[in-house]
């Protein structure tokens, strides 16, 4: 059975049960607005060390909020007892650089060495810039659009790549208030990483994203750049590593922990 | 040659090179007030990985800021071209739990599978402290002493132990302003994490620190709490690690960072 985005229930825990029956398959965008949203990257423990490293070198793109054990598919902190092979409506399977699956659960993939991260997500902080009367324009079906940058990502070991970037178009005279909500979020993605001049960061054409969409800039409008989660995904392309299981982008792990404690003071 | 504090240069590369040469072996406290100063780990890359994900499960007494390459002593990012093994002033030997010198440069004990990692120090937002009218009680000859507290940190892999705080007296009507201060510094310990009794975090007597001092709390004053760098070396004394190398406490890694850099704007 598969159920109408009306129908989804409205807490964290409900919607990553309705995931795991596989009756939802959609992206979350607007799903349990005020919840910690959180990215997911699952490496084999012979590249932990370094996708670890990457995090530490890169924390705007790769803000990390919880590890799991080798073998281990079990969240402890963010959401205690999920499982992270089903409870996101949809992944993504890397093969040694190639986007080989978008599967609606890993099951078939998970090994007793592999390592899961999950970091945080810009979506944590819609709510708060709602409260600050950003309107979000995935009210109005403009959906959030990633982009690839000319930006390179600090190397750690065998990973690198350039950084993703997600692009919300602001009206002028809130960009200021933006990036002061945003800035408070810094786990995730935190401030803008640049506002204005797309090409300025190598983004050739702001209406196609390499995800997400569709995206545009409209008059009165600012095109403002938030680091993005689906970086480590162009690392797997460029790196090649053997195996990475992430998100499918725009399909969030939705996680028990009120945005409102990520924040700040 | 053996010189004098008076004498100390006022640049922190300056001091380095005079760390180098062997001719000051005694605590930074007060030295380049305004510059960020780090703690220092290195264990062999059989352990990083464990170290990499503790620092990770404990941001406040672990906030990492450089992580170096396998065997590589030389510090990119907080010092360009400094050289990890002599540059503090006086190290740290931990071999399988026991702590058994306290050198002052660590030549002999490299290897090249030794990984050394800088993290965030208090001593950062000193000159903050003082900018907002806080009088720092090392200029009273009130050393800051740190404490072995009954918190404990979240393991990862093999190691585990607890936290180690350091203590700063504050007068009461200056408790909130250091609180809003250091909050700024989030990867140089933040906030602090207990402010007043000490017995609730399990510690007996504020006069008896288990390294720096003396220690006390005058009549007016609140003893306040921050998470500290010299947490690891518990970590050593209880998991036992073959080797694990640290700055001796007090005696801190220099960087050429301004400190304002590091704060939340």
């Amino acid at each position: 059975m598969v159920i109408t985005k009306a129908e989804l229930p409205v807490t964290p825990r409900e919607c990553r049960e309705v995931f795991r029956r596989g009756e939802w398959n959609g992206p979350t965008t607007g799903l349990c607005i005020g919840y910690t949203n959180a990215n997911l990257v699952i490496v084999p423990e012979s590249l932990a060390y370094d996708f670890l490293l990457f995090c530490q070198r890169n924390p705007k793109p790769c803000p990390l909020l919880e590890v799991l054990e080798p073998g281990d598919p079990t969240v402890k902190y963010l959401a205690k007892g999920a499982d992270i092979r089903t409870d996101l409506p949809r992944y993504r399977v890397f093969v040694k650089g190639e986007l080989v699956e978008e599967p609606t659960d890993v099951k078939k993939y998970w090994r007793d060495d592999l390592v899961a991260f999950l970091f945080g997500c810009s979506s944590t902080f819609e709510g708060a810039l709602e409260k600050a009367g950003i309107r979000p324009t995935w009210r109005e079906g403009r959906r959030l659009g990633a982009f690839i940058t000319n930006i390179q990502c600090t190397p750690a070991g065998r990973l690198q790549g350039p950084m993703v970037v997600s692009m919300r178009p602001i009206p002028a005279h809130q960009v200021a208030i933006v990036v002061q909500v945003t800035a408070r979020f810094p786990t995730h993605h935190g401030a803008p990483i640049h506002i204005g001049d797309p090409a300025a960061i190598g983004i050739k054409d702001i209406t196609k994203p390499y995800s997400g969409g569709p995206s545009d800039v409209r008059p009165g409008e600012v095109p403002v750049f938030w680091a993005c989660g689906v970086t480590p995904q162009t690392v797997a392309l460029e790196s090649k590593p053997e195996l990475m299981l992430t998100h499918s982008p725009g399909h969030m792990f939705l996680s028990d922990i009120p945005s409102d404690r990520q924040a700040i003071p």
